[in-house]
């Protein structure tokens, strides 16, 4: 199912091919999300021609809204919302994190209040594979548990337990028709805990292992260091998946360091602010020194929003809640993030992936946040 | 600049081209309303796909934001929207109304309090021609004073004296190049008002005529009855336009009585709401009896929303906030104002136009609102 094609002599990155049920998925891979059975404010017109290979889906949210009823009379996902390249759906692991809250961690799986209306809802290995069997997604996730990134040296053992026993079962549960299940990688930024959970899961022989336990709150430092920690206890014939990640920044760090697959809301979450990504950082264009700058959001980009739009009239639409000023954003925040992974690939195979990565990096200013957890890590 | 190609022989509707600085218009023609410089949650390549010929623009809106400066900056509103097809852009004069609670009126034009800082700022017929020189939109509205329907007698007299004075001064103020003016009529409902303003100014010979004092919260009966004490005293070789009008089953019923031109701001208002117009009638797509629905919109439509996507799909996504949702509601509902002056001009050019009109209002169920309209003035 995935290919190795070639790996770069002077960094850990590698140029891949994914064959999944709905078409093959070059690797490095941007995955745009699809939450709620939609990449917030585009159509999947936009996503195509952007350039999407495959997008995600959400085993929580959708079970909740429309709910399986719906979408096993729909015919399944891709159907439901008219996307026949490849799906990934996430299995609702992340939601334990994310809705800690409204949620009890049993035995058996995660007891959740909906975010809804309150109604109980109780997913575990069982459900979200049954869930993610009708969806009928070509990557399947394990549910996992994924405990905050400062969560107690216990329970992050316990996480990596309960994964461990969760993934098992999920891997022999009948799936969908080509059905990819992927493994997923707890135990936070503890070395042991990272080497024993991906030695574990590789032994149960997934098609691809994501890392998880990232994006959920921890410093820069703290997140390449947890993906360093496990990178070399996975198998090189098959994908890594690094969820929720990242920054433009951060992908291409990732990507030199041997992850093939990425999904991140930033592109879509920060234009609905007003917040541009660019290969040299960040703009937010709702500010007053865009008010009469005529030219495109990025000079040289081929998105849509920078072929037809000026910044000008974008930070106008914003200030004036014109919906085709966040739509415009996600159309160029969106397409920044594939063409990002395009050129890797283009630079992979040219075998120039290095002086690019480089000067990806130097040319590329991190915003405040991230900078400032880089800074705390150097002063420790 | 108006050619009138064609007289229905059965009812008073008409087939026209209006030639403006940036192409031609065929008419019947609906204009989709871009207030703030943008058909709300429409891009131009939308627009344009759907048959859109004009859009209008707003005087009172786009002078507090972006402002004058950068409009004139950009080179205008169509370099600054990067819209280059024909603009219509409306004086200010509805903000008399719709803004009542904010404005003023004085001999030489309005003051208005900014609706978004409370900043004095003084319209009248040099500001709104002024605005509109810079704006270079391709057809521009003299400014006048619209009252509500139920205004006094003496209040419709008033504003008829200041619209004719108003009228006259737009009418000798410096245009942009090529610019067509029109005048516009009011009156409310008072037919010696109506036709002393028709003829008053049609002597002062505009490029079009408007029909004004109409979509400000009059019953229908009311609105047809406006439209039909005017329509007889505008010259035949001018283009009309009813301003601010109207759903499907309306445009329809003044198309029968001899207008031309339409914008209103229904198609993308109701879509946010969750309301898709048909040619039978206004569904609202949020109800349950569409959640398993996989039937389009409407059967035979072919816009971008019913190709490509399920009621039941376009449910869910209004039910859970994507933008999505409304985008393609909002598709639909313009193209399909869009789609019925193409049918109109069709069956005007075939002499089948009493037909056409016949069936489709017979066909057509109007909202409880308008129908309660309706009986009310039937009881009379």
């Amino acid at each position: 199912m995935f290919k190795l094609l070639k790996i770069d002599t002077h960094t850990k990155a590698r140029l891949g091919r994914l064959t999944t049920a709905h078409g093959v998925v070059d690797t490095p891979v941007y995955m745009p999300v699809g939450t709620q059975a939609s990449v917030k404010a585009l159509d999947p017109r936009e996503l195509r021609e952007m350039g999407t290979q495959i997008i995600l889906g959400n085993t929580y949210h959708l079970n909740i809204r429309p709910g399986l009823d719906i979408l096993r009379a729909a015919g399944g996902l891709h159907q439901f919302m008219n996307w026949n390249l490849p799906i990934l759906t996430d299995s609702g692991g992340f939601q334990v994190f994310s809705l800690a809250k409204i949620r009890k961690i049993k035995p058996h799986g995660v007891e959740f209040r909906s975010h809804l209306d309150g109604s109980p809802l109780f997913l575990g290995p069982k459900e979200a594979m049954e869930i993610q069997r009708t969806l009928g997604s070509d990557i399947a996730m394990v549910f996992d548990e994924c405990p905050p990134h400062d969560a107690p040296a216990r329970e992050q053992r316990l996480a990596v337990e309960r994964t461990l026993r969760w993934a098992r079962e999920c891997r022999d549960l009948p799936r969908a028709h080509g059905q990819l299940v992927f493994g997923i990688v707890q135990g936070g930024s503890n070395a042991a805990l990272r080497e024993e959970c991906a030695k574990s899961l590789v032994a149960m022989d997934f098609d691809g292992y994501a890392i998880g336990g990232v994006s959920v709150g921890e410093p820069e430092p703290e997140m390449l260091k947890a993906i360093e920690l496990t990178a070399p206890f996975l198998p090189a014939h098959k994908a890594r998946y690094a969820m929720g990640l990242g920054t433009p920044a951060q992908m291409m760090e990732l990507i030199a360091r041997g992850v093939d697959m990425f999904d991140c809301v930033l592109p879509t979450r920060v234009a609905r602010n007003g917040t541009a990504y660019t290969r040299r950082g960040a703009l937010g264009i709702k500010g007053g020194s865009y008010k009469a700058d005529f030219r495109p959001i990025e000079e040289g980009c081929a998105c849509f929003a920078c072929k037809h739009f000026t910044r000008a009239y974008l930070r106008h639409l914003l200030n004036v809640n014109e919906i085709l000023g966040l739509r415009m954003l996600s159309v160029h925040n969106t397409h920044l993030f594939l063409q990002l992974m395009a050129d890797a690939r283009t630079h992979l195979a040219a075998g120039t992936f290095a002086d690019f990565y480089r000067e990806f990096i130097a040319g590329y200013t991190p915003s405040r946040r991230i900078l400032s957890a880089r800074n705390a890590e150097l002063e420790r």
